[in-house]
Order: C-alpha cells, then sequence, then structure tokens
C-alpha cells in the first residue's frame, strides 16, 4: 500500500523503505526546538538525563518569545536558563531579546526548517513547518531533550485526512478562515493524531502565509501534523532562504486517507470562532451583535507581514472604536522593519492602535494584552479556551486579521465590508 | 520676607497675599493625576469617602502607563476599575492603551500642564512639570482621592534650596548628568521636603526635555518640587500645545533659600549612579570595568523624542554587544511615531534593540525586561533601589541615553566616546 506525504518523510528519516500507519518508528531529526516557557523544562530533563553534548549546534533552535522582555522575575530566570544552556553548547540558533520573534514566524522566515525534513518542537503550534512540506509536530519536553541530545525522536506513524481544495478565497478570505472553517467542521478533535495533508488544485491559490496559518492550526483539529504539496510557491519562499539542499516528498497515488473532505475555497467565508472552543464557528453573517473591549492581531498563526498588511489596509484612515484597545504584533523584528517600511505601523499608531516588540504575548495568556474579567476579546490567535486570555469569565473570539481590524474599527464583530 | 517661585505659585493658589515656610495652607489644584497603579487605591478612598463628583472633569487624568496593555489579570483588573471610574464621570483626560504614554511625559507634551499651576499626582515623579514652571508634587492615594473630589490640597510650604546654573553643557552630556551630578552632590535627602529652585544664566542653555528630566528627579533628592523659572524656551513649548493662559511667576529678589549651589554646567561629566542609590554617582572616567546584560532607554525621565535620538545617534549604524538585550521604550505614542518618522527606530532595530509600546515598564519591575538574578542594567530610568528592577541581587545603574546607548554597543559602561 502507498505512503502518504508524511508517512514518506518519516520513512526515509527511519531509514526505513516503508512505513504505515500505527507502526512506532524511530526517526532522525533535522530540527529541534524550544521556547522559553518549555526550554528550561527541557534543559532540566537534559541535565537529568545526564546528556552531556547537543547532536548538532545548528540544530537545537531555542527561542525567548513567550514571555520576552520578561514579565517578571520567574520568566527571567528561565530565560536565563535558556542562554546558559545556549552558551555552553555554543547554539548557532538562540534568540533572544533583540533578535526574536514568535517561533514559528521566525524559523520559517530565516530558512531554518524546510521541505522534507522531520522537526519537533516543545511547543504545540511546531506543526506550521508543514506549509513547507516539512513533518513537523510538537512533542513534551522529555522528548524534545532526548531530541536535543540524541537527534532522534519516538513517532507513532499518523494516518491521515485528505483536504481536497479546489478554487480561491476571495477577496478579505484567507487561510485563517479557512482553517477556522475546516475545524469548525470536524471540530478539535477531528483529526487526532492524523495527518492532515492538504492537496488539489486550490492550493497554487493559497499563499505561504496562508499555508502557514492553516498548518499552524492543524493542532487545534487534534491533527498530529498538517501538511501541504511542494510546488513554486514554496520553492520560491525557500529559495534565498534556506542554505542547501531540500528534498520534496509526494503521497503516492495509491496512499491511504481515512476521510477526505472537498472544500471549494471560493465557498469560504469570513469566519469567526465563539468562546470557548476554535469549533463553535459562525460565519461572518451570523455573528450576530457582540460588543468588544480588545483586538489583538499577531501571534504564530497570523503575525506576518501579509498579516499586518491585512489589518493596515483596513485601519488606514480609520480609528478604532472608542474605550477599544488593539494591540498589533508584529512576529519577528523583519515583520516589524517592513512594517515600518511599509508604513502600517504608522497606520496602526494613527488608527490609536499600540505596536508591540514580537512577542506570543497574550495570545497564551502571557502579558501584553491580558483580559480583566467578562471583557471580550477578537484576537487572530489560535486558542480561546476558558481564561486562555485572562480572567475565567473574559472571551476570546478567533478571526483573520482582517476581521479582527475591522471590529476594532465598529467595537463589535464584523466583517471588513461593514467597517467602510 | 520675599518668597521663591514655589512659594508664590502656592500662595496664589491659597488665595492669600503671602506664605511662609511650614505653613499649612490649602490649595486649589489646576490638574490631579493618578495612574493605573494608585488610581484604584485613590477611586477606592473616593467611593470610601463618599463623594459622588469630580471637581472638574477636564483637570482629574488617568493615564493607564504602569502595566499597560496589561501583564496578567491583577494588573487588568486596575486598568478596569480606572476605564470604569473615568466612564463614570466622563473624564476628559483618561488615557488608555493606544492613546497613552507615559503620564509625565504625555501631559507636557498635551499641553494638559503649564506655568503658573498646581498639580498633585499619585506618582513621585509628578515633580517633573516644574520644568514649565509649575508646581507639582507627589501625593499620596487619599490626598489625591481628596484633590480628585474638592480640587484642593493640603501643603506645608516647602522652604527652598537655589542652584545657580552657569555655563553651557558639553556635547553628550544632558539633564539627566545634571541631575545625577548634583543628587551625588547632596544625597538622596539632600533637599527633603524642600523645593529645588534652578536658576542663573545657564537657564537659557537647558532645553524644555533636560529641564522636565532634571526637575522629574528632583524626588530623588527629597525634593517636595523641582522648579524652572520661565524663558523663552519655556514659552516656546508651551505656545500651541497649551488652550488658555498661563501664569509665569518669578521668585522675589530677597527670597529665602536655605542654601545655595552653583554649578558650572561646563563641568559636568556624563554620570552614573551605581547600586543601589541614585547619590552614589561616579563620572563617566570613574566608572572602572563594569560588564551588563540589558540596557533600557526609556521611562518617564528619558523617554522623550530627544533622547530617543541621543541614542539613535551613537546605535545608528552599530550593533548591540553580543549577549545583550536593549529595550527601547519611546514615552508617548507620539515619540513612538516621530521616532519612525526620524528614522531611530530603524536604527534600533537594525543595531538589535527592541522597541516597546509606551509603558514605565521595567523602571519599576513591572514588565517588558525584568532582570534575572545577578543581572546588570544601565537604565536611563530615575531608580535603582535593591531590586527594583527585578531579582534583589540584581543591579541598576543610571544613566543618560548616550551613556545608555554608548553601554549597550560596549557590553560594559562607558561613555559615547569609547563606542565610537
Amino acid at each position: 500500500m502507498g505512503m502518504t506525504m508524511t508517512q514518506k518523510i518519516l520513512a526515509a528519516h527511519a531509514g526505513m523503505e516503508s512505513v504505515q500507519a500505527g507502526q512506532l518508528i524511530n526517526a532522525s531529526l533535522d530540527m529541534v526546538l524550544a521556547n522559553d516557557i518549555t526550554g528550561p523544562v527541557s534543559i532540566k530533563e537534559f541535565d537529568g538525563a545526564g546528556f552531556e553534548s547537543v547532536f548538532d549546534k545548528s540544530k537545537v533552535s531555542l527561542v525567548m518569545d513567550h514571555f520576552a522582555p520578561n514579565k517578571d522575575i520567574k520568566s527571567a530566570e528561565q530565560c536565563k536558563k535558556c542562554r546558559t544552556f545556549a552558551r555552553r553548547f555554543d547554539l548557532d540558533n538562540f534568540y533572544d531579546v533583540g533578535e526574536m520573534g514568535i517561533e514559528h514566524a521566525l524559523l520559517p522566515e530565516k530558512g531554518l526548517v524546510c521541505a522534507g525534513e522531520a522537526i519537533i518542537g516543545a511547543d504545540s503550534h511546531t506543526c506550521t513547518y508543514g506549509a513547507l512540506g516539512a513533518f513537523s509536530t510538537g512533542v513534551g519536553s522529555t522528548d524534545l531533550a532526548a531530541g536535543m541530545a540524541t537527534g532522534q525522536a519516538w513517532f507513532k506513524v499518523p494516518s491521515a485526512i485528505k483536504f481536497v481544495l479546489t478554487g480561491k478565497l476571495n477577496q478579505n478570505v484567507s487561510g485563517k478562515d479557512v482553517i477556522l472553517h475546516i475545524i469548525g467542521m470536524i471540530g478539535v478533535d477531528g483529526a487526532l493524531y492524523k495527518s492532515m495533508e492538504f492537496t488539489g488544485p486550490g492550493v497554487a491559490s493559497l499563499t505561504i502565509d496562508d499555508r502557514l496559518c492553516i498548518c499552524n492550526m492543524a493542532i487545534e483539529a487534534g491533527g498530529k501534523n498538517g501538511i501541504f504539496p511542494v510546488d513554486d510557491i514554496t520553492k520560491d519562499y525557500m529559495d534565498g532562504r534556506v542554505q542547501g539542499d531540500y528534498k520534496v516528498y509526494e503521497a503516492d497515488a495509491d496512499a491511504e486517507y481515512e476521510k477526505v473532505y472537498n472544500i471549494d475555497l471560493s465557498g469560504i467565508k469570513p469566519t469567526v470562532s465563539f468562546p470557548h472552543l476554535p469549533e463553535n464557528t459562525r460565519t461572518i453573517d451570523e455573528v450576530g451583535d457582540v460588543t468588544i473591549d480588545q483586538v489583538v492581531i499577531g501571534s504564530c498563526t497570523n503575525g506576518r507581514l501579509s498579516d499586518m498588511k491585512a489589518a493596515a489596509d483596513i485601519l488606514k484612515g480609520k480609528h478604532v472604536a472608542k474605550g477599544l484597545r488593539a494591540i498589533i504584533i508584529p512576529a519577528t523584528q523583519k515583520v516589524y522593519k517592513d512594517s515600518i517600511k511599509n508604513g502600517y505601523i504608522d497606520a496602526f499608531i494613527d488608527a490609536g492602535c499600540i505596536v508591540s516588540t514580537p512577542t506570543c504575548g497574550p495570545c497564551l495568556g502571557g502579558h501584553m494584552g491580558i483580559l480583566a474579567s467578562g471583557e471580550r476579546c477578537v484576537a487572530t490567535t489560535n486558542r480561546n479556551f476558558v481564561g486562555r486570555m485572562g480572567a475565567t469569565d473574559s472571551e476570546v473570539y478567533l478571526a483573520s486579521p482582517a476581521v479582527a481590524a475591522a471590529s476594532a474599527i465598529a467595537g463589535k464583530i464584523c466583517g471588513p465590508e461593514r467597517s467602510k
């Protein structure tokens, strides 16, 4: 029987002719990633296990993005642990205040992850890099510690669901709407421990940023990973970023999928996930009258330059609603700088937004925009669980940058059309 | 006997011909200020006292600057209390995320404080506005609550120390060096409950930003207030900002001063306050070899446009030392935007710094750059008490933006000359 794209990558990294769903394998790794929350835990496991070296100093990344610049002494000590570890092993890819960005935006941007690779990260949204045709997934801190030391990890080979994309997205509809639509359709456990493999002629109409956003939220459907085929758009993105070769894998024609969904991109409307699960989706025409206190545009899901552009295009020359706090968080220093160059930051400030240095910040209730009791936020982030962004009775509504920007102007949830 | 400039202002606000040092008076207020830390406490006192209105909705300012955008649920609830109060009384000057800035930079910038006024704020650095020829001072939250309700406050009329300034500052020497020099000379209680009145021909060579910085730190010498005479530079600054008239007061020729210090500005060198008191000053040639982990450029003391320029001029085309975190915090949205326009932000990012949205942040150990155990920071802030910016065994060195920027490049404390 044939293999899925994910299975092909895993087989190659396990040094095997073929693998099948459910099989336990040991795979070599191309990148091992942790952040300032999970890094210290992994380092403790690393030390506890008696490891004395990393497998490859160019293949271990530590990114200080969750609570940096540090919000308190505890987070300062966490970053210090990572810093000390990075110096001890002379890691090539330690990203601290000043060089940093949100990990899942930074690694693709810097060409540190690419097609055909197997990547683990101690962060659930590590599945992002499937957009480039890599197998990447989140792991626990113990697996990460072993990965840093040995360059290997064990996996149960996932089965897969195929999403056949056709058509093209309408204006003001983006990858975020696609993945929210899908999660609404299949539920937050709809792809539990499965690969979400995207394919079909519609893929060619999706930008890399759309694909990064879609794969980023595969975990919100329970997916082990999300993955796109490698096409000219992928290659264009990787050329000039990725040093050395990358390898392109394709699913076999007779690969087995547990389910196949056909999705017409042109039929997808701007979509919002209501509290308190990403699967609680409504299309923009179904949202009703929901007033909001805060808008957050950023995160590993939607903090890239195209996201800044989508928001700036809507906010330019407008002003956010009185009493509403709008927080814009470019995902990396490069996105930040390019946003200045393109006038987006000016547009944000003139519209009454604030612009934060790159950080995960409010997405996980970390800092830089925590909600008080009863407050509501429209966020371009990836999770809207109870208390995710602050008080247990606060509410987070997940949406695209376009919807978030329009909602900021209106002071209630709405699509870009209504803000004009 | 004649009155000092401060006494003249207080007498006028008490409706009295004259006052003298030590006298208890009740004065009318032109502005009453609180922030997101002190506001909620004052509001609780306000409610507890049964007050049901503010004396003038245009003369009560609430500025959310210490922990906004909120770092945690507690700070979110504090801002919410202020927001609710501001809406209840329809306050004209409530500054929230998006409109905000650090209070003591924001109020002068917006023309909300001016010459001849009497101003109280529930924040010790309220003394800043003396730069414009106003009497302004920090008060406790109970006095502030009464001030919000009645528009009055009691004061013990302060005696005064006169600082006669002559000469001109050398290049790369600024108001920060002047005030650190003075605090080093007279000690942290050298002006306890006294007015620090600056005068002499040297005043004309100081910019408004220099004067704001100098008055800002009057409290660090224990001063009740700091105050500058009103000259053409002050008037130029106020024109176009301040709505309505302002009143100019001058000290009587026979005013009494407890002490008079003559200071030749041309003799002041870049000055650094070593841990853990602002009075522990050393000139830049005496600092020795102090390696540092972090640099913070910002705060109500040094977050204005001229501070950004001073830092950018030094950082442009350079890079901060490897392993050093450099955090730049424009004090207001306007400073931020003007810094973008002037290319300062680009220079900072290229130099490996991060730029924060306006906040007091790390100055008070709030957020956005807290220090871990044993770490050292050069900061343009105003206090270097034990644990002020984080761990109890961390260290803060106070300096000017020029020294801070140069130190960021060198990775150790040094003057601008050594960074070139």
